[in-house]
């Protein structure tokens, strides 16, 4: 391979499948790409499939070999587990780097780890990027969107075959540099937090139709593709609609009516939830939705329990179409909301000055949350925010408007019906907890006074006071 | 203060709110009690208004008088702020400790905390207990219930004293050993999850009583005092009851009408949740109700909001009082299901053994949460859980039965009325996830495995299958 000494514009290692598709869509770009893999085995197959693309890649057996390979300042992208491995990875490379070096985790990390990792390479004339990577293999393959975190040095080297490669949105790359450290990261995080939400609450409106409203799964995939056509336009309802009207071609069944509804999770979702806990923010839509996620896990303890609760059902009406339509499209836009203030509690606290414009515009095209929302949400911010909040922009406001009775009727129905709908339910609580001027809390503030002698504030008198309270009566 | 000497049963450092009240329970149940307090000027009034107890306690203004005052094998009890000044007061009195002497950190610690210190302590022949004690100033005076973690010696040691200044259920001490290091203090924490989410279930039917409603806050004070003849009865519907019905002397309002809707926390809601988190577990109604602190702290933000939002409300009527009691007994049920489910994961996972039973006797008296309920929980875990599942065992499903059907009136209530119940919606969403057999997270497996190649498995064919997906079909 003495042929590629030194003249790869980029390594990639870790030939799983997104470490696969990124580095074939580098070498489509016209990038020439040094690969390698721990089970050096899996290099010549790929090599192999790559078909005419091989062209531009080169495999290198041992990390000497495929360090070596690269072109300095060299970009260096590995896609592999998180976690050890990665800290493992990085005591095995860095004495092969050498000055202005870069070296990429294109995985799924905690953003804690990201910043730990990058404040090592502080100063040592290495530079270490966390990049958050959206679009599963498709999306690796022809177009993710990536959210870059890192030093202005690496950007300038990473940036043309980051643009290169990334999906585009009227022509604009959905990839970006959003901060320092952690921020690439930990925007990837959130959004999949948000993707945890957008999923959830697409399957509550199916279970709705399907347990309430008696529809087959083609049914009800074909009016969830007819919703593609309008606001609600997004991956996430394309997807759903194809799979719901996917046929298991040896039995004839719809191949969803054939699946465990067990569904697995990986960190991401519950990552986002532990630092909107420790910013001190309420993310109720996307906690509900992990929290399904658990609950469709437990499958063992939901068959024993279904025969022994009562339902209680008072029964109840469903919403039209049209009412579950808007309330997908008005609990899409909280769940959103609740991502972007996580983000924004975040950057405050990490000091990452992130711009959330540019966030909602890399995540238009590529990533798994695309939809035609989040172009309205970057013109929002780009417009600038009422007190700081999503949901009061006035074209965001205005759908809300137009869109909140329906997520009111769809609740309703899943309430009345039995149906669970954790995560359309939290959404509604939330939006109706921030409309509330003079919330209830005042009866906290004096439980807690009554017995914690907290303290509380009074609308009429400034300052810290308690009361005096009636004492308990005994009979 | 030389009569002092070596003469003292406990040392209690900190005569806060809640150090001086235990202090003050010791001396009343006969123990020579020394106490101390960083500023050292705390000491003489304290002991001034100690009054006739005064004979029984020792104020020592130095940590070396304070220490050795105490007879060994000491037990030394600390009531300080949480976090750095407990690791900086271990740094401190460490020296002065002998082979056998038990230290107690009675503060809301962090669990890990606790683990950490436990840890250092190994080894070194002095002891380190973390106990959580639950009650409030009142509670702490004349008899708190608690929660220790620690060592077998040091609970030998403890026992007698912390069992005569216990809260009493029917005769029996609300305290007890419930495991090594940091179990205490995880098991106060939940307590505390638990208790978050039943002030804010009380205070969403308070809600929903004043804004739908039009009652005064008497009226609903008076109807909650009802409500204590029976299984709803609990400590904080007495305080509900009472602070509704307290009116200001000075303005002839009701007092809770004067109190800014703002309520303030501390870390525990927020710990029980970012350990269930990590635990895999979903305690959405404890999550609700530190999301509604959380929104309840955003006064601002809601004024600015209140007048921008749409309500969309679709009418509705409200449900009956006795619906509305149901509600609550059914959402308190759900909500400690919650908590015992993290804390039976937690038990597992630090392998504490937690006795679920004895954790919901010794909540029955004393500690903030002591209801009615408690005493049921504790015999459905003497009889033992179906599946393990709180909520299966057979009284706690008849009472869901009996009153599931007002939980869900009450929710449907505040969503088509605009009434945020962030926790009684949650509550019920969780029941019927937990009752519904097959769920909809097939739908969830074919998204994840149509955009991410996830896999899934099959109701009918053993093993991981992926779908050959319909393409997205485009215009």
């Amino acid at each position: 391979m003495a042929a590629d000494l030194k003249t790869a514009d980029i390594g990639v290692y870790g030939l799983g499948t997104m470490g696969s598709a990124l580095a074939l869509n580098l070498a489509e770009q016209g990038f020439r790409v040094a690969v390698s893999n721990r089970e050096a085995d899996w290099i010549a197959p790929f090599l192999e499939e790559a078909g005419p693309l091989a062209g531009h890649l080169s495999g290198h057996a041992t990390l000497e070999d495929f360090v070596d390979s690269i072109a300095q300042p060299r970009s260096i992208l590995f896609m592999i587990p998180s976690g050890a491995p990665m800290d493992a990875m990085i005591d095995a490379v860095m004495p092969l780097l050498d000055e202005g070096d870069t070296i990429i985790d294109g995985g799924n990390a905690d953003f804690h780890d990201t910043r730990r990792r990058a404040a090592a390479f502080d100063g040592t004339g290495r530079h270490f990027v966390g990049m958050g990577v959206s679009g599963g293999e498709e999306g690796a393959r022809h177009g993710p969107s990536m959210m870059v975190g890192g030093t202005d040095h690496s950007w300038t080297q990473l940036r043309p075959m980051l643009s290169a490669i990334a999906a585009k949105f009227q022509g604009a790359p959905c990839v970006d540099h959003l901060g320092p450290d952690g921020a690439g990261h930990f925007v990837k995080t959130v959004h999949n937090g948000i993707e945890y939400a957008d999923m959830q609450m697409i399957t509550e409106v199916y279970g709705l139709l399907r347990d309430a409203g008696g529809q087959t799964a083609p049914q009800i995939g074909a009016l969830f593709e007819s919703w593609q056509k309008g606001p609600l336009s997004s991956y996430l309802i394309e997807v759903s609609a194809a799979a719901l009207q996917t046929v298991d071609a040896e039995s004839g069944t719809p191949m969803v009516d054939l699946i465990l509804d067990k569904a697995g999770q990986k960190g991401t979702g519950r990552w986002t939830l532990i630092e909107a806990l420790k910013l001190g923010q309420s993310a109720s839509t996307i906690e509900a939705a992990v929290g399904a996620r658990g609950w469709s896990s437990e499958k063992a303890l939901r068959v024993a329990a279904a025969p022994l609760l009562s339902d209680a059902v008072t029964g109840g009406t469903l919403p039209t179409e049209d009412e579950m339509k808007s309330a997908l499209l008005a609990a899409r836009i909280l769940g959103h909301a609740q991502g972007f203030r996580v983000l924004s509690a975040a950057s405050d606290e990490f000091g990452w000055q992130l711009d959330m414009a540019r966030i909602a515009e890399i995540w238009r095209a590529g990533c798994i949350i695309r939809s035609a929302l989040l172009d309205d949400l970057a013109d929002a911010f780009h417009a600038g925010l009422p007190e700081g909040a999503l949901i009061l922009a006035p074209a965001i406001r205005d759908m809300l408007g137009d869109h909140l009775a329906g997520l009111r009727k769809t609740v309703a129905a899943g309430v009345s019906l039995g149906v669970p709908m954790p995560v359309l339910s939290a959404s509604l609580a939330w939006y109706d907890s921030i409309r509330t001027a003079r919330g209830s809390a005042n009866l906290i503030q004096a439980q807690r006074d009554f017995f914690g002698a907290h303290g509380f504030e009074r609308g009429d008198i400034a300052g810290a006071h308690h009361g005096t309270w009636n004492a308990i009566r005994r009979d």
